[in-house]
């Protein structure tokens, strides 16, 4: 066993202590935890992670905005977590969630609705125009 | 439907143009394309992608090392892939793949085999030391 490794970011509690990069931040894949769907990345502060761990709903820093985001603040499409894993660097999050609506601002369920020779694969659950 | 939204980096030929970061580099999740276990995270240049795209198996820009990174070739632990997606805004790069063996070093099925409060919960399926 690589026992180093395996303990990469751990603290004597047995609390990871997350990575943030130069920036502060670290990326953060939101993953349906009964689908397996992939359903966004985005990126997460310190701040972002604590309070999704107090407040059992997904933050994330918006770099374009420079501010603390509540997903689903405006659109009411919140995410649940269930559970937030960690990599073996401690430099990337995985939010397990329970996604209420969908998870991207063009009405698809997941962020990752198109191929990248162009095909639409993904499913659209709602009207943006409605939403925003 | 919001239509400027969904074709961002949409190219004449049908082709996502890919936003890559002012380090040349877009963040890649690597999904097993049949359990829907997120693998990995790491990092795509351009020369990544495109290798990727014409072999079949992923590659990835090794940010550590500085160089292009052929996932496997040192371990046998390759990617085959089965499908690239892209995400909305075009910057974050979706491989659902075929892994062979594990995708983490510590000898994983998956990198993200920890929670944040330090719980193991993933699969180990290879000894590291009898691969690297």
């Amino acid at each position: 066993m690589n026992e180093a490794a395996d303990r990469a970011g751990g603290s004597p509690d047995g609390t990871i202590d997350v990575a943030f990069g130069e920036d502060g931040l670290v990326p953060a894949i939101a993953q349906d935890v009964d689908s397996g769907e992939v359903l966004m990345l985005a990126y997460v502060s310190r701040e972002a992670l604590d309070r999704t761990l107090e407040t059992g709903e997904a933050h994330y820093y918006s770099r374009s905005r420079e501010e603390l985001w509540h997903k689903g603040g405006t659109s009411g499409h919140t995410q649940d977590v269930a559970e937030v894993r960690v990599d073996c660097d401690a430099d990337t999050l995985l939010y397990l969630v329970d996604q209420t609506g969908g998870a991207c601002h063009t009405g698809h369920r997941s962020c990752f609705h198109r191929t990248i020779e162009g095909e639409h694969v993904g499913e659209r659950v709602f009207d943006p125009d409605e939403v925003y």
